[in-house]
């Protein structure tokens, strides 16, 4: 099916487009009354990550609402280690919460490589269910957690600030921490190449963990998987976002992904001397900014999009929307990135 | 009194030193058996801060016990809050929770700039008791939290990963945010100035969440209050620790301070890049080296120092060490920082 609005794609390929195209990570989040009217509906955030039905209602909520330019599949990084066998469990206001973990090679035979159309058929449904009702509007994007930040959660168990029990897995038991990082590149390629067998015209990694590594570590560990699945999916453009990553920029550049994504501390125009002319950039306004006036967001998205200074871009924030963030203000950032005029 | 050992002195002030000096950040933190002998007869964290015998105690501890050539007062940046009407808890595993918080510019009214000698005398009193302890052997650091880094507490009430309604504030009532921030250093420099007349040798300020602020935003906020602290401090050598501002190096660098902290994502030779030859750099060994094997810490603290390339440097962690770091460890790194031969 040909895409109505392809904005998304050609950004990402480097192609010319009539203007920036834009759209918001974790975009249906908490912030609009229609999502929350869904989710009231259900036990819980996993029970609308497991229903396709309402998984597809949410991820097109933002196209009609917004009008973003691209959908974003309504799932969760963590269904990947729950797909390789160590299940986990959302606590309200509290994160997830894994009561299992790996903390040694003896652990790892209780996992196995995912079997997407086995393990994670429900979001394979939701993306054919939401690709036929989009009905080629615009692009779907679909996602994973990168092999580093899954690896944070199997072996802490929960969410942290240091993530400082990961880290020591890599310094104390190296192999281990490699064959489980292996072992998540591996079910993650095959979740990926589902997802694009199923519709997904643009896949986007999260490595929301990145910036708790030195550049050393993340060079050793944590890039080599982003290598594989960049590799691994031919088909469509990959975009890779390691968020708090500034500092080993350079190492992302070197994976073979169409688009970096930039959050909020890095500089456009430090990043595209870094990254060079080849790659398409993506982000980076402050998801605070959203909490200004009117007046200021279209101040502060015109000047975060002259730093982009035009070239190959797709606009975001530079991480995901705060939950109680207007959704007036959220359109006030699209309609301002849509109306801009590149200087 | 004159100073036994006064390396930390000199490296501040960029004075030439036999061998590069050494502290840890929360250096006798909880890894040392003896401070949680101590830790063990109170009622809890806050009852160590307000019992200067004790704080005493646990602050040489590492002096005697891990050889660093440096204490610093055993202390909390929350005192600070406290003194200006804002009382917290601290509860085990979760961390400070201040009952009240300030959401607006009413809230205001409820506090005070802070008066050490009557708010604050039980961290004067065990900085004199300590320096009388410690009897010229290493220099006291004595320190604070920065403006930024209060204000999120004062204002969240809690800790938080992103710190979005602190943000929140800085777009949505700018003049209520520069208010608190201005009450804050001014209490804050009323408090260095009596660390300062207690006894304390040299000052470090800590930015804990300067890392969630874009640029513009710690140039607008941030950046006034360090420097109003750095300009009243002039007795002894001010440090200033931004963890996760790496982004914005160039902005710390025209503070009048002698010494910048860096976290292990900055890299030393970018950093000296952006600060030039006049300011002194700490830091930056990855916490999680610790955990390596003794080898291994070895090889990379000496790496570590390397990327110093011998200028002013005062070796230390690029943040505070990690509870269940193994003590024999710590000694590892302080030891190869005493034996090093600059290149």
């Amino acid at each position: 099916m040909n895409l109505q609005n392809d904005l998304l794609l050609r950004a990402a390929r480097g192609e010319s487009v009539e203007r920036t195209p834009v759209w918001l990570m974790r975009q249906a989040g908490r912030i609009l009354p229609e999502y929350r009217a869904v989710r009231a509906g259900l036990s819980g955030f996993k029970e609308l990550v497991k229903t396709p039905e309402r998984a597809c209602e949410v991820t097109i909520q933002p196209v009609d609402l917004l009008g973003v330019d691209a959908a974003i599949i309504f799932s969760d990084i963590l269904v990947v280690p729950e797909a390789m066998g160590l299940p986990y469990e959302l606590i309200e206001k509290t994160g997830p919460i894994f009561p299992e973990t790996i903390r040694s090679s003896a652990d790892l035979e209780r996992l196995h490589i995912a079997n997407p159309e086995e393990d994670l058929g429900y979001v394979l449904d939701a993306i054919r269910m939401t690709k036929r009702e989009l009905g080629g509007r615009v692009p779907l994007i679909g996602f994973a957690g990168a092999p580093w930040t899954i690896f944070c959660y199997m072996t802490e168990g929960k969410g942290s600030k240091e993530w400082s029990l990961a880290r020591k897995h890599l310094w104390q038991d190296p192999a281990m921490a490699r064959t489980l990082l292996d072992a998540i590149t591996e079910s993650t390629i095959r979740y990926l190449k589902a997802q694009v067998a199923a519709g997904a015209d643009l896949i986007q990694v999260f490595d929301s963990w990145a910036g708790v590594l030195s550049k050393e570590l993340y060079d050793q560990f944590a890039l080599e998987g982003l290598r594989k699945i960049c590799e691994a999916i031919t088909e469509v453009p990959v975009t890779v976002f390691a968020k708090g990553g500034g500092h080993f920029l350079d190492s992302l550049a070197t994976l073979p992904c169409q688009t970096i994504g930039l959050d909020w501390t890095v500089d456009p125009r430090r990043a595209r001397e870094v990254v060079g002319k080849n790659m398409t950039l993506q982000g980076n306004l402050d998801p605070s900014v959203l909490y200004a006036s009117k007046d200021e967001i279209r101040r502060q998205t015109r000047s975060m999009l002259d730093r982009f200074d035009g070239q190959p871009h797709i606009a975001n924030l530079g991480h995901g929307v705060y939950p109680d963030t207007d959704p007036e203000n959220v359109k006030v950032f699209i309609e301002t990135v849509k109306d801009y005029q590149p200087k």
